[in-house]
């Protein structure tokens, strides 16, 4: 039975100087303060880590900071996010070289393949970094494949796969997840990727959460798995409610979509709550302008946040 | 603010002979079995209730058997499923006719088009009967649409809407929708369509769920439902485990699948359990073969339910 | 081998008054110019033909103006559109009361199934009308699902189906059909729904097309059929970019989408032409309004054709 | 107006050792085939190249043991393809420095996005490699995005892209391309990536044809090109034809699926034709087996073609 890994693991989003090179302050800042909240480890370069924006130089700086800066106080899981095998295990052997406690990777993609070749691709990968836990990485929003539970579960009891972090927005499944793995003596360690409904997956047995909202406010999620370790349900859900209220943020805005919205969003109010420094984004994506800010601002108010910085200063962080 | 329609609203499942007209006499038998279980309302015609297979004389039949058998126990809602508004409208108005208390229709479908004739569609809908109320169906796995939550709420404040049937499987949105009905003082009542997620449902603040596998199973959703009225969220989780394990009947044939693996399961347990007398299927859909009745009839002594007929009697009814 | 039902089968655009009747007028009109332009046979209660807005008593009506107004000159192929076999079977009975030539099925659409399901639904109508040749119509874009190649061949053989009436958009797997046909002895009759690419689907060689275009100018579809009977590429070609000019009028609109600006943009162009009295649509969709209509006439104009009505005459048919 | 890049440009496979190397005297064989079969240019590191597969030092490798077999006898064109900008743009420069005549990269994937992102990751890649002719690579089916016509065209006009090759399947859009394009004055060559339609292509106006097929038969679509060069339809009716029935290799295979069916299929079918060693596959693909092997021959024997190697003798290449 696995027990590493659990609790909440925020997928960290990589602030940005203005001229679009890492800010490794801001970066510290935000780490610091997600680790004092009480998060159980951190997750870097995930999706919305950027790391589909960011080159090879760019992924190991990323990795290099993050690990600096968390200092063996919490785990830092690193996604190795490419096409195909023989790319992912380069990351892979990357990750391992720069101190990662755990590698994270999805099914193949671009390139058109079946269920045979999914299964080989992890068994190759884990074949690479036999030391290293290997989670898999459920997002067929991104890779257009659904990884199957019991493949993921056979890939756990033949010990290529430590865990899974699951963004399929697909709670029926992982529900099921949940159950063949705890029948099969609990050999994955399940992590749901959801944020505004991490209340069911805590339901369903989730071992723990990578929201990436936690990057705005941690402080709420851990709360919300400490009530769950406890079977204190009314306080998880009002934990959610609220989450839910502040998640908003990526709703609000309006001309933009995907990544732009959603990460877009998180720095932005991120930016307007003095964690970073900018909420600049990477290319080809262009930053939340002064509407979109100021409707964020308006979601963090109601949720009774206190803004350092107001939505005009966040708006001229990206034109310095 | 509506609370008309709160609770369990099973779908009803459609007993067939083995010559494949209604049995009238099942379908009493499972109504009765429902209500005596505390259910709060049926809803007849439903995607699981083969509503897509019947000709317009069979589904005035299943209304009228429906309406007779609950004689006035509970509401019942009655599924108005066509590809556009002039066809659901007919089926509206022989729905008024035969005593529903409340109706539903999907969006428009098989034609390509977009939220304006949506709305629209649901707009002529209520304008047509206008003292029944109306649900939207929210099923994009059979129509191809979603419907969004601002077009939903709005609806409900113009009063052309009375509820949502929540089928999308986007939990998310779902939570999201909850949040804004709450905000408009809730025009809409709002009901999950899920079976084995139903307890994250609840936990985002449903008004009630319409699980298909209530037909084999009413009183462990009723029981749900009372422990969520009460915020006793321990036994919620408890019932939706148990549910969770004996849905399970629906995933464990081989060679079938969509709706010939659902509903041909909940048939199959309904003939196990005694409460219908075949498992046969609508046309082109054949009934589950003695290996899945099996495999389903192994499934529901796992849940520890009795069984009052054997895989090989439960074959036999069709071939009669 | 089939010779039956080759050539150009324009499907039938049906023309409504203000009020939403069927004008019967306009379509003999419509029937009459295509039919002296030397189509081979007309389809009616296709997708365009608005088969899924209309009732059945809609369904009958049109079915009788056409056949009435063809009066045999030509073959009347006619839609029997709907969700599941059962359904299907009543639309075939009564087409062929009505005096279908043939008729014309998707496969099954709404309720989630396999290919078992498709091949059965195929069987039970033609068993159930079998001296009307059955022709499958492959449209996912409105039912979501492909007919694989090899099953209609194999219904082809068995007598089953009669042709195909291909909607799916992918050439590819024409020009395998249609190889693969000719390898089994030509059992079905293999007509394209394309309308600018009718071209690559000759040089495939199909056995005619199915082209809602035609509706608008029937005479260059035929000049294109007859050329390819004769072989002369040159002409088929130059037929062909004439009449993707004039498909512009699909694209030229802007704020509809789907049915309402494809079909809309058809009878808009057989308003300004004077063949149709009005645009009007059937609920939920509506017609085109000025600025649409401006931008289809500048189309017709710029393809040659003649106007007898200003786009504000033209807009000024539904207000009526 | 555009004529760089007209005709007939064969996406180049590549062939691995049985360890997986590159094999660069079949890579040489393969190329010098196609040249002396009269192909204008040759697309190397595209989706059938293996360039998902293929790691950034493994991907330099292919490119200059291209540019140096080729030795300036045709143009060679390099794809570039990577999720997002940064990253392409650091396969643009190296391409770019290893003698590349045009770089083809496609819209961004992984991340989610919209057409403002689209529009600016190709302006981007211009503006780091503004010398080197950039095409525009639709390929849908593996980025999940389609690229407009009307922004293809604006970025032509723009001198962003030189042309486009179109990969989309979508023969209608690709011919209102062809005429968007002639238009505007032909700005864009536009390359169609069809290979069994490719005379529907050049009925619409294409520009040339990207036919991984060719790596199998090269002199076929030359023919064809030619052809089509002078009007001789007829001609390149008859070589579309005999290529059709050719590329059944993808088709007879069974248990395999998308790139392992398709690149699996051209790699044995050169192998038992003599013009690759061996039909290894990168990881995590398989190589076809002797069934598969054996259904691939006996295509190229009815298509009347000459093999060196036994099927038994194809399977043994890779297990040495």
């Amino acid at each position: 039975m696995t027990t590493q890994f659990r609790g909440v693991y925020p997928p960290v989003v990589t602030p940005l100087t203005a001229d679009k090179e890492v800010d490794t302050a801001s970066l510290k800042r935000s780490l610091d303060r997600m680790i004092n909240a009480g998060v159980n480890g951190v997750f870097t370069l995930g999706s919305s880590g950027e790391v589909a924006f960011s080159t090879d130089k760019r992924r190991a700086e990323i990795i290099t900071a993050v690990v600096e800066a968390v200092a063996n106080r919490v785990p830092v899981m690193v996604g190795c996010i490419d096409t195909e095998t023989n790319r992912v295990i380069e990351h892979a052997k990357v990750a391992k070289e720069l101190g990662a406690s755990a590698i994270v990777a999805t099914a193949p993609f671009y390139a058109l393949g079946g269920m045979a070749e999914v299964e080989q691709h992890f068994r190759l990968i884990h074949a690479a970094v036999p030391d290293l836990p290997l989670f898999a990485y459920d997002i067929p929003v991104c890779v257009h494949t659904k990884l199957p539970g019991d493949l993921l579960v056979k890939l756990g009891l033949d010990g290529v796969l430590a865990g899974v972090k699951d963004s399929s927005n697909d709670d029926v499944s992982f529900r099921f997840l949940v159950d063949d793995n705890n029948k099969a003596g609990h050999p994955l360690t399940l992590l749901t990727g959801q944020e505004v409904v991490v209340d069911g997956a805590y339901m369903a047995g989730a071992d723990g959460s990578v929201p990436g909202l936690a990057n705005v406010e941690a402080s709420a999620y851990v709360r919300m798995w400490n009530a769950y370790e406890t079977g204190d349900w009314a306080t998880v859900r009002k934990e959610q409610d609220w989450l839910a209220a502040l998640m908003r943020i990526v709703t609000v805005t309006s001309g933009v979509q995907g990544f732009g919205a959603g990460v877009g969003a998180f720095k932005t109010a991120m930016t307007l709550l003095g964690t970073f420094d900018t909420n600049q984004m990477p290319d080809p994506v262009q930053p939340l302008g002064l509407e979109n800010i100021t409707a964020v601002a308006k979601v963090l108010k109601e949720c009774g946040l206190d803004l350092v910085r107001t939505p005009e200063e966040v708006a001229a962080t990206t034109s310095a």
